[in-house]
């Protein structure tokens, strides 16, 4: 399966020139499934609600998702891109997951990090994971699961394990990451659950208040060996397409005697 | 609080020897608290139940668990040391907790590693911590809450949080790695839970049946910050002490919005 990682700049508040800068990466390489970062279209320093609200869309029906759902139909592809949801007077961190059916699913972000938690509601949806189509290089019709998080939901490692007792093959990981830990750390979320990782991060700065926030790019696949297949430059942008395997993900065994997923001792876990 | 951290290089079965080699490093070196590691006493590639019977010990009542006391006694020091537990018919992949005031508790490693499933029982007890006292600089009794534990341990995220969870300021693990990832996986355990890790390690190969086994050393002290306080090599012995404040890893906020323990949703987890 190609799965293609995208890394750009969005420029605060230009909605629509984000989005076609992001779908024309989209048009010149082929993928199976692309990871665009958190909030791809809007940008991430918002300093009030009004402005949350005015730059946040329903799903699906608002202009980015039904971009990005005609993109998927034309590009034969399924896209996982973060943007600010609204519902009535809700704003959410979310993700879509769109393909050529059309939208298939919102993950509105569980962990906010710092300021988010001025202006999001958090994710009211448990963790869930979907399976898409791809063709194999013999040309049948496979299945690869994917699950989504969010940027700082890395940091709790229930996510990335929710979504792999779930059954995930890939966690597509939109983010606007501005601390250094994370690329280290999602080697650990792909090795302790046998999973692929794909983390879409942006680059360049924003200070728009008193904050600079200058976020790290990196955005990388990491295999669930804990290698990492692909990672791009902490300041440049990229658009990365790599292949991978879903069905290397699915067996749970790192040697005879040990499945990381079997060997789990819940009743001893608080 | 000063904390040790023995990474040694046991001899296979010279239980004595590697006892008496043990104890000669935290004469020399004052500390609150030693970490040693996994099996210090035995060495580690058991090729027989015979050998693993022949080897264990009870605890406390065991040559082993007696000289640690005794130890612990002499120095004023605590020590978390690994070593095989007979009871019964059964052995274990243990470590031991003593202080002056003798053995406190026995933790039971619960996630085994690779051949370790034909010799030792799973751990039949949950996840604890333990106060131990220490001076402070200006001479006042103060407490520091450990952790404990071992090795293969790490590589399950509940084992960690669930020790964070349980109040633990200080994760002490014993270990035996051979797999290359556990010290940078260390990093992130620290960081998730905003804890002290302190990994002690050993060094050198055994090749006992026909697989040869080299241990990484790498023993460390990282910090709730994720933030490695200490690093031994790779390939040489090493007894250091370092100073940490155990009081740094009860403040779980890492900003004005976000703390680690209490921005858990334990409803959206599986």
């Amino acid at each position: 399966m190609k799965i293609g990682i995208l890394q750009s700049q969005p420029q605060f508040g230009s909605v629509a020139e984000n989005v076609t800068t992001a779908l024309s990466q989209i048009a010149t390489k082929k993928a199976d499934l692309w990871v665009f970062p958190e909030l791809f279209n809007t940008g991430y320093q918002f300093i009030s609600k009004k402005e949350v609200l005015a730059l946040s869309e329903p799903i699906p029906t608002g202009p980015t998702t039904q971009s990005l759902i005609a993109a998927a139909e034309k590009y034969k592809t399924t896209i996982v891109a973060g943007l600010a949801e609204r519902e009535g007077k809700n704003c959410y961190n979310s993700a879509v997951l769109v393909s050529p059916r059309g939208h298939i699913t919102t993950y509105r972000k569980i962990h906010l990090f710092y300021e988010e938690k001025r202006w999001f509601a958090p994710g009211n949806k448990a963790f869930e994971v979907y399976s898409i189509n791809y063709k194999s290089e013999r040309g049948g019709t496979m299945k690869c699961r994917i699950g989504i998080m969010i940027c700082f939901d890395w940091i709790f490692p229930e996510s990335a394990r929710s979504l792999a007792l779930l059954g995930a093959d890939v966690i597509c990981h939109p983010s606007n990451l501005v601390l250094p830990h994370c690329p280290q750390a999602m080697i650990t979320r792909s090795l302790e659950n046998r999973v692929f990782s794909a983390t879409a991060n942006r680059v360049g700065t924003e200070a728009r208040n008193t904050e600079k926030l200058r976020f790290i790019g990196q955005s990388q696949v990491v295999s669930p060996q804990g290698k990492i297949l692909f990672r791009a430059p902490e300041d440049k942008l990229s658009a990365k397409v790599i292949t991978i395997d879903p069905k290397e993900a699915r067996n749970k065994s790192i040697n005879a005697y040990n499945n990381l997923l079997k060997d789990r001792v819940e009743h001893y876990y608080f």
